[in-house]
């Protein structure tokens, strides 16, 4: 393989840093920016029932000409079509990255070689596990598949941890301000045995589906958390062969028929855990929960985004736009942390999902040629729903360290019902009066005698508007951040699909464990072999109360 | 006033910042300091049933005593102790800073003047609300007072936003580990009228009673979901008068007798929405949710850590301790954001509540002389628990940009029923195993030879253990973090109790708003006296759809 270009050495990125010196001068202050003409036109772009707008961003025609430059020198667009018909983007781990796969409508195929050296068509493979996800969604839904006690389902449970839960939790929640549910979908996650405390206070076993997702069905949270809800469902005589169901790879310990369930689907390891709620791990819930149908109104948009993200121009491409504008934030300017701010509560989780998928994904300090690199890659993502976030921690938005800030807002809401006006004014354009005020208030400032009211303004920020939250604009919004950080992560030449940041904390967790396992079989054991500080903890747990060190 | 000292112009901080230079040293990374013997002995303090281990900062006995030197030099604990007994600390809105008075169970007396220039012993007026609330919550439980069509309530929702939303929603599911409610709570913030959809649809109108928070009973939010919520009653033949509670200043538009309500409770000015969980605003629901011992159990708690941080040594002072680390660590050592990652499910919501209790608090840019400063004030702050965090963000934290983390542990979870093991470890455990490998992995890092899985370590983290969630040690954890912001803000000299930051855009909402009142009344209105971007998407929002710019 070729050593491909670092962004920090392309033409583009040489002559972009010797403009920003500009950045410093009086009319180059965003409050100035914003009130040239044509500003919003030629910095905002849209493509269907999505608008995106970076005139607040602190950029002139000239850097942003020199990031779509850097683009091209780059060839961008090329690997991200690469990525989409099969190419082993993920290099640490030889494989392909096909989460557009998931949502690929087209006619065209994708062969890949599996491990047991078979080609497969993959797009045949995931056709049809969406086909039995439609099955049986329906056959819950017409109550052809009952309880064992012979109930209707009402609530699922999903078992499942970051991957495998925060991008399907955004969705759901996202989806609830527009559909009915046919069930009510829970969240099973964290090994905190409060988190089930707390779900099987909620929940009727009775009518409960149980949903565990692990695409090796050895993650030990998941396996931990359904230990303990096989005990629950034992104690009240129900088999997992009628009200558990597994989303794992095919073979794992979750797809064997010794070891029998309600029914399994199929996750692909060419998907990875955040990239995959558009997979069975998406599906098999969302399906249960609004109907087949709507899910995949939802695949539609998320491919519809794909292909936009994938053909349309450089200097068009809005996802890429973004990503561009990211790594300009971090690496010119020095921006550390990114605030998502939806405002939107059905978009509540948003933040939470986009918090992984960005800093998962980015997070790196390896090139794909395994260097260490000296430029920023992953910065911090946060975020909650505005108004919230105004009356939490805008202040330090406005006064203190700045961050640029990405506004969402939502033209129609879900709700059709009566509205009341208060003071003239509906609450969603309430809302949307903050939305806007925020944006330009960041920008301009304001100038104050007394300091303590001295806003310096000159705070970036992007704003996404969204048409309305139907299945298939919330699938658009998904694909959105999936190619933004995919984009980002290529511009960035580090490899957005591994994750072996993670690794070391498992690996310690083991030699932790191993202690405790021998002291739960023998209260007399001395803990040993692992360090001091921990020693104490486990003294402390052991004990069950504070003791000095 | 005497200008008072800086920190940075501390004989101390000067010292501290002649040993910097040692930080790179390779004796001085992490994973050598975390195995000197007694380093926990050392960097670990305890007070009852809460132990904070600092062990695992980047600092030496000299960095140490010399931050603890910082703090006398600036005698930041007289000036806690000060506030305590009512001085003036929130300087630039003239008035005390009064929150651990809300909890005060001594026999002392707090002399202050209202506006009307009456003296107030305000400790009698804070127990005149509490028996108030004491009384009311108890004739809810024992049936006395029902709802209009003679129910008992069954769910209680709270109008409420910021101070009046984020601290009891922390409190209330810390609680819900331990304790039986008697009413659920609910909670309607955002003015989103999706929001308010998805509550209408979860609770029964005929058993709710309505709690709307509001300090001058005129934040718009809350003004605006209160509307459409009496529309609602309305339509169900409900009257506020037997159904809707408020929680407000005396003689507020919530105070006033000719708007009759089913009771109202009052809050103070010298308590701000941030530190205001203690007062009335977490009394009236947490007392209705489980019950007024449970809420005074929850005070004694916060005030027993609030005498411990006025009275005990800098050098034991747990509050103190953790502000003066945040400040070395912002300042000396440059980062830029802080996790906070409670290893445990019922403090969830506690990250959020830090988030807007620091952010806001700290987020500053003058000092209490209201001069720019150009020191680091605050940071971000953003959390999930563990082991969700673990899934989600922390490869970043372990292999991209460093932050400081706050790791937070609970000896004994609510759960009391049967557990199950895995692997011969039970669920609990598993999550302290987590814990513990991750705090040591930060810090230690692990050479490979495979960059990709080289970890660098020497990332800065502390753990607070805490017995367990009984009201009485949330208490003290709220409290914790009480203390720990407001003494930051001391050191920093800011004033941590203003929020001028979020002026500017609720004054830049109201232009906006008036056009929209405007248009809402003539549908021909042309929108004008706005910034062009802004009358843009009112033209979306007024369209209901995406045009172009």
């Amino acid at each position: 393989m070729n050593k491909p270009d670092l962004f920090v050495n392309t033409n583009a990125w040489k002559k972009l840093l010797k403009e920003i010196y500009k950045l410093n001068y009086k009319e180059f202050h965003l409050k100035n920016l914003v009130c040239q003409k044509n500003r919003l036109k030629l910095f905002s772009r849209q493509h269907c029932n999505l608008f995106f707008d970076f005139s607040k961003q602190r950029i002139d025609n000239l850097i942003f000409s020199y990031l779509i430059d850097m683009s091209e020198e780059l060839n961008i667009k090329d690997k991200f079509s690469a990525m989409t018909k099969g190419a082993v983007v993920n290099v640490t781990e030889n494989r392909p990255a096909l989460h557009t796969a998931a949502r690929d409508f087209s006619t065209s195929e994708i062969f890949i070689t599996d491990k047991d050296n078979n080609r497969h068509n993959i797009l045949l493979d995931i056709r049809g596990v969406n086909r039995k996800i439609k099955k049986f969604s329906g056959q819950v839904h017409d109550k052809t598949i009952l309880s064992g006690s012979g109930k209707a389902f009402t609530d699922a449970v999903i078992i499942g941890i970051g991957g495998s839960y925060l991008g399907l939790s955004f969705i759901y929640n996202a989806m609830l301000s527009n559909y009915q549910t046919k069930l009510k979908l829970h969240f099973l996650s964290n090994v905190d045995i409060d988190d089930y405390a707390q779900t099987i206070q909620t929940v009727n076993p009775d009518t409960t589906l149980w949903i565990v997702i692990s695409k090796s069905y050895t993650t030990i949270e998941t396996m931990a958390n359904l230990n303990q809800v096989l005990l629950h469902l034992q104690k009240s005589n129900i088999s997992p062969e009628k009200q558990l169901i597994t989303i794992t790879s095919k073979g794992s310990p979750g797809d064997n028929p010794e070891d029998p369930v309600l029914e399994s689907f199929h996750m692909f390891d060419f998907i990875g855990g955040r990239y995959s709620a558009t997979s069975a791990v998406g599906g098999v819930p969302l399906s249960l929960a609004f109907g087949y149908d709507v899910f995949e109104q939802f695949l539609k948009g998320a491919h519809e985004m794909d292909l936009y993200a994938a053909c349309s121009d450089n200097g068009e491409n809005i996802p890429l736009i973004a990503a561009l504008l990211n790594v300009f934030n971090s690496n010119a300017l020095g921006y550390k942390a990114n605030g998502i701010i939806p405002y939107s509560s059905a978009l509540a989780k948003l933040p939470s999902h986009i918090q992984q998928l960005s800093m998962e994904s980015l997070g790196k300090s390896v090139t794909t040629c395994n260097e260490f690199l000296d430029y920023s890659t992953g910065s911090i993502i946060f975020g909650e729903p505005g108004t919230n976030a105004q009356h939490s921690f805008f202040q330090l938005a406005h006064q203190g360290m700045a961050f640029p800030i990405e506004f969402i807002g939502v033209i129609n809401p879900g709700y059709k019902g009566e509205c009341s006006q208060f003071k003239g004014v509906y609450n969603h354009q309430e809302l949307w009066a903050n939305m806007l005020s925020q944006a330009h208030s960041l920008a301009a400032g304001k100038n104050s005698s007394d300091n303590a009211r001295h806003f310096p303004g000159d705070r970036p920020s992007s704003t996404l508007i969204i048409q309305d939250l139907t299945a298939e604009n919330i699938g658009k919004l998904l694909s959105f951040y999936e190619a933004k950080t995919v984009f980002e992560g290529f511009i960035l030449n580090i490899n957005p699909f591994d994750q072996f940041g993670v690794e070391l904390g498992k690996f310690n967790a083991q030699d932790i464990r191993k202690e405790i396992v021998s002291k739960n079989q023998n209260s007399q054991y001395k803990i040993q072999n692992i360090d001091d500080t921990s020693k104490f903890y486990l003294k402390l747990l052991f004990n069950k109360k504070i003791i000095k060190p």
